[in-house]
């Protein structure tokens, strides 16, 4: 069993957009609800006053949602980790959208969270969805 | 300008130590003193009550760090995203010893957050540390 976990990279968005938390609420509202994810909570936000940068995080059943802004830099660095299984967003053409992105890179890097020695050590298997 | 996330997988650990908050606690501790982080507030942890598994995140001025433990599969994966330089943390033997991890993936992610367009556009340079 293994999750994925987008690594995603925004540059040279507009500054302001990324100062602009309920625009920030707006991206991991669409990202959950299109994606069919599951909050534990609300999430948590914070700004950086020296720069005006944002962090938000989100903890979700199925692991985490997480942003970091840097209006100095025109970027935008995101993370989603899920260990179901998702089709990916659209990250380029929302990121572009929302933040007047220049350019996405997004990677999609394996989580493998179901260990390779399960079958042979002491750990009882849960079948299906992990939570 | 970029930084680092560290991206690990903890295979075969022993499932009650999995479930232990007060140690994953000890192990948010160690990795933030050692590392010379910054939290932002208090690091915020998840139970999920059907397998025992806890979620951990903690927002740093260096970005974030964050576990999901999955008891039922022996498996622990953790996120270190670090936009300042840093040296690695000891994580094959550290999670070895409080897990009894039988095996440890680290791999390390290079993140931009320093916009290659940057010099062309209209936003203002910062110097050193992002925060």
């Amino acid at each position: 069993m293994s999750g994925i976990e987008w690594i995603v990279e925004a540059h040279g968005c507009r500054a302001e957009s990324l100062r602009n938390q309920p625009l920030l609420r707006q991206l991991f509202d669409r990202i959950i609800g299109d994606m069919r994810l599951r909050p534990v909570g609300e999430a948590r936000w914070h700004e950086f006053p020296e720069t005006g940068g944002i962090t938000g995080f989100c903890v979700l059943c199925e692991s985490h949602l997480a942003c970091h802004t840097f209006p100095e830099s025109g970027s935008l660095c995101l993370n989603l980790f899920c260990c179901v299984p998702r089709e990916p967003w659209a990250f380029q053409s929302e990121l572009t959208r929302l933040f007047a992105a220049r350019t996405v890179c997004v990677r999609a890097v394996d989580r493998m969270y179901h260990s390779p020695s399960q079958l042979d050590s002491e750990v009882t298997l849960a079948a299906g969805d992990p939570r």
